[in-house]
């Protein structure tokens, strides 16, 4: 009996050592990543359309490239930050990574097709094995909206429509003031060069002048000449420049400048950001842009000029000087990248922009929960409802008449449901009509149609109901 | 001297190898994928917007999840087919795998979030290390677009609906005939019961079946026989069976059959289908469904009603009998999945479709090519243009104010285009407006506005312009 006991016990402890063993697995999303809900898909499609329509009335093309790519595809373009790739496993065949931007696909994609020449936007997920804030916007998987410009052009008008466009999703996203930073590569190689920093370590230290967004300015100097190697002279030097920042009247003051003024690639790139300036004078955006000699960007392959829009937040009300509160936006020219693509190193030069909008979606959802909207999550225009029972055949033949004349609609999929529950599911999901049939309706040939936010009740012909729908739901 | 030559050629020739070296990897995407043109694009996202419009009539919300999941949440729920997973490297941290569906994503959601009820979409790729056949449309990377409906409901009312929907977007896409095969599980569990097939062998037998489709029933018999080891008789008699489809008629006819009657789980499957039936009666599309019993869908997870949409091709005008030309949809009832993943093993009943577009894309792709339909990739409505020099900046003033106004604008990126190239670039691109500045237009306060295709000239006062762009561009 006591055997037969313990083996009773024994079975019974398999069973939930196996029960446990069965479910022991973690119910999460990977690190760095997460699901989107219906309510947060809303507000991303809200801002996807802003920013598609932006980037069609520039009269871009689209275009869509794999989320893998060879790993040799991206081996070299992208400097210190390659470390943050993800690699797929070696299952045989090739060795595959994802994508790390939408940027470096797009020139194999131009120098596999040997195009020259087009205006296209990408919008699509990047990844980057990094250690992620999520609460501030930041993930391992994120969208990027790229929208780029290849082709052999007069200087700086593509440059320009970049910024326009920057300037035009910001303002209509409504995401408060903002400020677009504007540098040149050369201009950073030029002061570079005068400050006297080695040819050698220039990618090195534009990557320290970097991190100046997030560090003061001492840690950075430190990083310079501890980590780096760099004279203390050389760095105090950069120091008087990083901290420069205005328009056109600072332009002016560096062509002048006796040492910048001698460096031909400095030169250069100030010629061309005053040029810039004047396009953009043109558009009328001025005022929210700043040429910021401490703007370096950290990717390997720009060339020419770069920039980033960071969001301003007055840290209170009686701070003046706003805080930047993250970068929403960056860009610039990469007239290389190509070309390392290009069996014979043909160049196709191109400039681009990449809304970030992770931290634009946080903004949005945080200013949605504040302030209690309420966002529909479909589209729904009627419930087609009964108030007896054994109607369910005919809410089945007049639902199917309106979705064959395109009408959105949802029965509860009930065969004698209440219809109070039905008219609770109109107001929890903000169905705005109720159609009910009813054995009196049936006999009359009409339905009664129900406007949920006034209770008004209206009885329709049958044959009239997809237009009466139409003409209730359509938008002013 | 001889060393120093020697010592120059070796350096040559490292240079040149360095080189060669440099551009020696293979400009490709990755095997199985592929880039979107913009043309296929255009395309794509006709495809799209047809089904997005379908599952929305239908009440649907969305969601989205990362294109990777945890290994584990994969693990287990394919049965043959896990091997195709694509495994992440593991760089330390979680062991990850990209999605093969959205389906396993679906429930894990589901169960992570604790939804009970929900009727959503989601449209992504999913990934699978299959050998693909590019030209029939089977990728790597692919697009999988579906629309589940979970919660516990009546029978058979979302069921039915699922199949509306492949109806309704097979019809809108225009692709030609098609069929949707459906079968129920349960009535394939029951016939192999009554067949005599081992309870064991129910899953693997029933692979086999579901390669009825690509091969003759008498491969299959030996598979059966051969390598899963079922005896003669139990795969005749399978054999007898998988040969039946109908419709109502052989509903009735099966609920008749003297052993599947007597089995439980067939009986059910019966009745739930002759529901079913019923229901796409009043639904108006019995006309395109075949109860099909050798329909038996591969994967593990299918618990009840299942079904597959084939598009019909007559082989040649003279041939009476459609050849299938491959599943362009597929779904069906997955009760069990989302208890999976439930810490307590809740279920949450669930029934949904795919949508398989790749193999609609070839034969959209297909059709435009052959028609020499010109598709426009670009929404601009108008092409900024001068017809003298030097009007560079007055060509971006104007294109600025039409970007404010949100009207779709372009301008060629030269300082001084010729209007013959201006012009051209408006009927490659199909621009149908060409706003032209000129210095008397200036003088006067308008703007030369000229209809493309017809050549017409009219001068348009510029505070007229955005109004006048809008009316002669409006759809009719």
């Amino acid at each position: 009996a006591i055997a037969k006991e313990v083996a009773k016990l024994l079975e019974m402890k398999a069973q939930l050592g196996g029960d446990e063993g069965k479910h022991k697995f973690v119910l999460k999303t990977p690190k760095g990543t997460r699901d989107y809900s219906p309510k947060q898909m809303a507000i991303r499609e809200r801002v996807f359309n802003a920013i598609i329509t932006c980037f069609k009335r520039h009269g871009a093309e689209v275009i869509d490239t794999p989320v893998f790519e060879l790993k040799e595809t991206l081996t070299g373009k992208y400097g210190e930050d390659s470390k943050l790739i993800y690699d797929l496993k070696d299952q045989g065949g090739e060795l595959l990574s994802l994508r790390y931007d939408l940027t470096v696909p797009f020139a194999r994609y131009l120098a596999m097709n040997k195009i020259t020449n087009i205006k296209r936007y990408h919008i699509a997920k990047v990844y980057r094995r990094d250690n992620p804030a999520m609460t501030r916007g930041r993930y391992r998987e994120f969208y990027q909206c790229d929208f780029d410009i290849a082709g052999q052009f007069d200087p700086m008008i593509p440059d320009a429509e970049c910024l326009k466009i920057v300037h035009e999703i910001l303002s209509d996203l409504q995401l408060g003031d903002f400020l677009i930073k504007v540098n040149d590569r050369r201009i950073l190689d030029g002061m570079f060069a005068v400050c006297g920093v080695p040819d050698s370590k220039f990618r090195t230290i534009c990557s320290s002048v970097d991190k100046l967004d997030k560090m003061p300015w001492e840690e950075v100097r430190s990083e310079m000449v501890g980590e780096k190697g760099l004279s203390p002279e050389a760095a105090d030097h950069i120091g008087e420049y990083v901290q420069l920042h205005g328009g056109l009247d600072l332009i002016e003051q560096l062509l002048q400048d006796p040492k910048l003024s001698q460096n031909k690639l400095a030169k250069e790139g100030l010629g061309d950001m005053k040029l810039l300036f004047e396009y953009l004078t043109l558009f009328g955006i001025t005022g929210k842009i700043s040429f910021d000699l401490s703007l370096a960007r950290g990717l390997d392959y720009y060339t020419g000029v770069i920039f980033e829009a960071v969001l301003l937040q007055p840290e209170n009300d009686h701070v003046e000087e706003p805080v930047s509160v993250g970068s929403v936006a960056g860009g610039g020219r990469y007239d290389g990248l190509v070309g390392m693509f290009d069996p014979k190193g043909r160049k196709v030069p191109c400039v681009g922009v990449s809304i970030g909008i992770e931290r634009i979606f946080s903004i949005l959802e945080q200013r949605v929960e504040a302030s209690e909207e309420k966002i529909r999550t479909t589209e729904t225009q009627v419930l087609v409802a009964s108030a007896q029972k054994k109607l369910l055949e005919e809410r089945l033949k007049l639902i199917s008449e309106l979705w064959n004349a395109g009408i959105k609609a949802e029965v509860l999929y009930k065969k004698n449901p209440k219809l109070l529950n039905q008219l609770q599911y109109c107001e929890d999901t903000g169905i705005p009509l109720v159609a009910i049939v009813g054995e009196q309706e049936l006999k009359d040939g009409v339905v009664k149609l129900r406007v949920v936010a006034t209770r008004e009740e209206v009885n329709v012909r049958r044959e009239s109901l997809v237009e009466e729908i139409r003409m209730r739901t359509s938008r002013p």
